[in-house]
């Protein structure tokens, strides 16, 4: 590209087109994993333990090995390779062979002709041994007589701890006008992906594993399958089948399921098929660590933030999976975009006997950001100013503000995007005081605004920057058709489409020519997971890079058509022209016919690293953490029934600076899709255990008491309000076409968001999710208005 | 690689490995198309025409349709794309639709639910129409009362014509010494491979289609599918399978058996397997060339050659396939690797109404090396000169000598071959002269030497250059496994291990850990045909290209563990060190775990473009044809038994220049191979048709009578002779590692070899192929000595 984005009409980004996975899915055409069958394929169930706790287990297959069309019974002693998955610390068996950790926690794999034989057998699976109480409060972990479920570096049952210490707190609590302290805490969320886990293996013709399925990160499924099987990489081949839905709940768990899948085609020499039933996609697969913050911030007589301290506790269930650097994300984003003069964080992620929790969508940054947000509203309460006008005095805004780490950052743009929302929103004129009255059923429904501000570090940042790497491959077909292969993956969130519309513009090429195939580690280099909104500016340059090798060759011939020199070659929607002479030009067609007679090389092997990140972990956790930043503002206005006290969304105004949208529509999918998930978070999510949630069923501690739809409860159609994307968009200069990412950011700021609405309507503080009647009711009881 | 490759120790070039697929091929394990089975599969069978001639054909499927099992017929007319194949010539079609105009001619495809019932429905299938009589014989071709089969640039009935002309030979024949004039004629030989044609098609979730199956040149097929489906070729993938054998027989025709089978999956959207038995694969599938060469070439008084005159007509049969090519290769090496003051040569390829004949092992040059190689050893009996002397006096010797062409070549080694045969065989002491007397069954059986010389040009040459350039992707992953994919094939001839050694050679990486793939079009760009011995070339300097790509990357990170300058970095079996302390060396494995760390780029997309070449076809047919030549020589042994008159060859040194080595052990058994398929096309193999053939079956002209391997006679491990493949290795600048290719030349100078051992027994000169016991009957017959 020689002239500037901006001095030339776009062929494909910035265009609402239809994205190409889309006609597939919507006509029900997509083949699913569950949907893949193979000749003489068998079936595999996994026996899961149905207690939480249990140490010295036996595990007795003999009942299961005699059951109808059973062919093999799996347990941890039959794998060839590594017992562990693989992932930060491998603590993690693929099968529980010593201890039982957690409810549901895999013991054996029955492989069978059907898939109800095969589950039917799995429950005929026998686990005995030694039951102790489970862990099951992020308290209750560090209690001296709890159980040791984790032993590492730190303390007993810490998986990981951080610090960050940017000056002197204590110093500013003196001179602060007004300083708060107060503790928030947050639920598990459950992904609730339309389509449960599930993958097919298979061993090829050349004695190769190839694992298909559902998943977002297919090279860490590679890790695990060439892991559990003891075989070189180059040997085992993960495929993405169309996946319907991740939110991160594809990100690691995925490998488990793989794991088991092609330990059992392994060992069976047979195409198998593993799909989990919704109840044990509950029961066992990851949720958003739970988490118990502790905030102090002040602030002084003009209204400007003065310190913070924050101690952030997550839950991190039974094994440590993910969880070092979901409590890196919380941490480094847990003061917000906010100037501060001095604040220390610290933070840790504790281990109890719940499933282990992961990735989701915001990565313990919503945890945090509901916490901040809360307590900067209850500030601004303090010093009686409005929210939305005391963001604005605090905010990052120039490119001299720091964060938490120290990292200055280029134009930030919070400030923009508050202007916006409260604009949609009518903020000035609509924001007043709460109602203070008696609330009862017969008086009209209660309305409220709440605003927050968060910003998004994109990407994996300095905890991650090993694997912040990402490949693309690019074939142009001698007809000008086109193979793109990235090493992303398409979860719902459009990378297809986006990749696509990266490569039409920077070949030239028009839209419909270029395919986009589905994820196959075989064919691009490990280019990390498909997670922290990190695939269009990862993917979409690694994309650009390969096709942009693939343009010199084409502007070569291009040249030679036109005769004229290659440096005058330029671009548009009708193929490639001489500067000099606009008005004929050449169809990417022609020049490819051309390039092909002319044996011109015309595939590509694209490459990007992700610009340098740094964090100081050992230190005072200074540095920058992540290469750019989302800048965002929620504004939510919401009604409260009096009757029901249930708290329903009417309007969200959402804005991020996403430094370019490469599909508009889809962007504006992606932040109706982040608000309600962020909705549920706020209002209606919660997974219950026995021994935490009170319960009717006599069961033992730790049992998922609500795993399925008709007892966790996520927002319908029903529940949607009007939402308003905005999308705003200063240029990221390392991003494809100035783009950042939006996958995570829109769910982050509604929790606080909302909260603050209902304290607005309400004039009451709910400081745990979900703000669910049951809270709001405790509340109103307790300050006798009712 | 900085250091040349004679300074140091090769890593895996130059030692015979065992080859990657030879474990599963010897153990049973291989899965061939016909093995692949899909979950729903349909079979597909293939409705042939039952005579060679006749017009105004109208297709009855009415009765195949109601055949049991039958869930569709599929005519010309259902085909969505393009109804011919896609070749130089397009001229014919996927399914007759109009003319009849060979023995066994596709009309419909039956599919069905098994593959018996989709055979015996197939054979229902009724076509009628007016028969007309079938022109057999290159001699018919050109008659004026000759069916008019094809009409393009040239007169009726001719498909391509060339010309070459250096000199005025008929300048030469009056001060000749001698000069003789002779007709030389060979039949159609069949490929024999192993398995026959076979393809697997289905239609993948993105509804692309995939085709797998027996084949040389995917390309080829992705064209041919991607044409009779009207699809854009990034739709369109194919994948070789295990394939037994090719020879020339899985070139241009597997593109009819995969457009058939992806016809048949894309209108049933099923996946189906089309599997031809033996005899409709002798049947239909394309042979090599009958051919009729006349020559007339003359010698002075010193015994060196003056000048040539080659006629040479090639049997096309019924379409034009890769006649042109074909012939082009024949005339281009139809003088022979000799000094000639003056030549003329005169080709073309006819139309007949048999199977369209195509590319086999030698590709045009068999037939006519045959015919000159037999013609030099008749002027030297005419000379009274030792015909290895003769040869010795006349061949290309230095590398201002020319070719036929006009090209000159470096160090042409072909007196250096015919030396190392000759004291392989002890010519000197053996060679007498011919048993001149009466043969009776009760006489010991008589001995004879021949020997031939032959020169082969590598790759495709001018007249295919826009063809000549390969691709290759290599990939390392983590732990240093190596993933490697060629756009050429494995068919028997040993690629995949060239390719292996080639890939661990470059990267210095330990053999074992290179995993070759099996080809696919979707992985490499159009890399061409696998044939004319190119893949060693093409291939293989594709792999090194992106494996050179890949080192620079581990280079640079040995550097950094090493300590030193990267220019100072070495290879060897260790791994990489530093040329200034060369006793510590760090491992391959270790050097890619530093490189992954440090996010180096671990994948390529290779590329190779053929030097260039020429040939003016409009003019004198002069030029750089080729851009290197392998040098062959061959000494037979025979012995005739008096009782029977067959000939069985004793003992062969077949000698070849092929630059280098990769494997030794397998280019000796391509040699072995080839010497055995050159002894078959001398001495047994020919297809018989009825017309041309006597037979007692009543049937009309132009059926093929020994479809089958109990007619048609290949040689068999009975019949092998003690071979002494012998390899020179004067190293070609721009081969990989020096190497040339192997697979065609060991095929092409054994029947000349054989027919002048025969004259060297018996003084019987014998002109037509192959050297049956009835030829030799009939000659001693008319010689009157039985």
């Amino acid at each position: 590209m020689k002239e500037s984005d901006s001095e030339r009409e776009m062929i494909s980004i910035g265009r609402s087109v239809v994205r190409p996975d889309v006609p597939d899915k919507l006509l029900g055409r997509a083949i699913y994993a569950a949907d893949a069958m193979r000749q003489g394929m068998l079936h595999v169930a996994t026996a899961r333990s149905s207690v939480a706790g249990m140490k010295n287990i036996q595990i007795d297959i003999s009942a299961a090995q005699n059951m109808p069309g059973v062919q093999r019974v799996i347990t941890a002693k039959d794998i060839p390779g590594n017992k562990y998955v693989p992932l930060i610390v491998s603590d993690m068996p693929f099968l529980a062979s010593e201890q039982i950790r957690f409810y549901g926690e895999p013991v054996a794999l029955v492989v069978a002709r059907t898939r109800q034989e095969a589950k039917s057998a799995a429950r005929a699976v026998q686990v005995t041994g030694e039951m102790f109480d489970p862990v099951l409060t992020v308290e209750d972990s560090a209690g001296p007589d709890s159980y040791v479920i984790y032993e590492g570096d730190y303390e007993k049952n810490i998986f990981k701890k951080y610090h960050i210490q940017r000056g002197s707190p204590d110093e500013f609590w003196p001179e602060s006008h007004v300083v708060i302290e107060r503790e928030y805490r947050t639920p598990h969320q459950e992904h609730a992906y339309l389509e449960t886990q599930g993958m097919i293996a298979e061993l090829d013709e050349n004695g190769e594993v190839q694992v298909m399925g559902s998943m977002q990160c297919p090279f860490y499924v590679q890790d695990a399958v060439a892991s559990i099987l003891g075989l070189a990489k180059a040997k085992v081949t993960v495929i993405q089948m169309v996946t319907g839905g991740g939110f991160g709940g594809k990100e690691d768990v995925s490998s488990v399921v793989a794991g088991h899948a092609a330990l059992a085609a392994a060992l069976t020499d047979s195409p198998v098929s593993l799909i989990y039933d919704r109840e044990e996609d509950f029961i066992a697969m990851s949720k958003r660590h739970p988490s118990v913050i502790k905030i102090k911030i002040g602030a002084n007589r003009e209204g400007l933030l003065t310190a913070a301290e924050i101690y952030i506790t997550l839950d991190g269930g039974a094994y440590s999976t993910l969880s070092p650097v979901v409590l890196w994300r919380s941490t480094v984003h847990a003061a917000g975009p906010y100037r501060w003069q001095a604040l220390r964080i610290k933070s840790r992620v504790v281990a109890t006997n719940t499933a282990p929790n992961g990735a989701f969508r915001g990565f313990g940054e919503p945890q945090s950001v509901f916490a901040l947000e809360s307590a900067i509203d209850e500030l601004a309460d303090q010093l009686n100013i409005d929210p939305l006008t005391f963001r604005e005095k605090n905010v990052i805004a120039s490119s001299s503000d720091i964060t938490a780490t120290g990292q200055t950052t280029v134009n930030p743009s919070i400030l923009e995007a508050l202007e916006k929302v409260a604009e949609k929103i009518e903020w000035k004129d609509k924001f007043t005081g709460a109602y203070t009255g008696v609330v009862r059923h017969d008086i009209e429904p209660i309305r409220g605004l709440g605003c927050s501000v968060s910003f998004y570090g994109v990407g994996l940042g300095a905890e991650g920057k090993k694997l912040d790497r990402a490949g693309a491959f690019v074939q142009v077909e001698s007809d000008a058709s086109v193979r793109v292969f990235i090493g992303n993956t398409e979860i719902g969130q459009g990378a297809r489409g986006v990749m696509a519309q990266i490569a039409s513009e920077t070949l030239a090429a028009p839209l419909e020519y270029i395919h986009i195939h589905r994820a196959d580690t075989s064919r691009v280099p490990d280019s990390g997971p498909t997670v922290a909104s990190r695939t269009t500016i990862m993917s979409g340059n690694a994309v650009m890079n390969a096709c942009q090798t693939i343009r010199q060759s084409l502007e070569t011939s291009a040249a030679m058509v036109l005769n004229c020199a290659i440096d005058n070659i330029k671009t548009d929607q009708r193929g490639y022209y001489d500067a000099a002479n606009p008005s004929t030009a050449v169809s990417f067609h022609e020049v490819v016919s051309v390039a092909t007679a002319q044996r011109q090389q015309m595939s590509s092997s694209g490459w990007y690293v992700a610009p340098d990140t740094s964090f100081d972990s050992a230190g005072a956790g200074q540095g920058n953490a992540y290469s750019t930043y989302v800048w965002s503002a929620n504004i939510v206005e919401i009604e409260i029934d009096p009757g029901t006290l249930q708290v329903k969304a009417l309007k969200i105004a959402s804005a991020h600076d996403i430094g370019r949208a490469i599909n508009p529509r889809e962007v504006c999918g992606q932040i109706e899709g982040g608000v309600l998930q962020g909705l549920g978070f706020a209002l209606t999510e919660k997974v219950a255990y026995s021994g935490l949630t009170p319960s009717i069923q006599s069961v033992p501690d730790g049992i998922m008491l609500n795993p399925g739809f008709s007892g966790y409860i996520c927002p319908t159609a029903m529940d949607i309000p009007e939402i308003f994307p905005i999308i705003l968009e200063t240029p990221y200069e390392h991003g494809p076409y100035g783009a950042r990412g939006i996958g995570e950011p829109p769910l982050i700021g509604v929790a606080p968001a909302v909260a603050n609405a209902v304290s607005n309507a309400l004039g009451i503080r709910i400081r745990e999710l979900p703000l669910c009647p049951e809270q709001i009711l405790n509340e109103l009881i307790k300050q006798g208005r009712l």
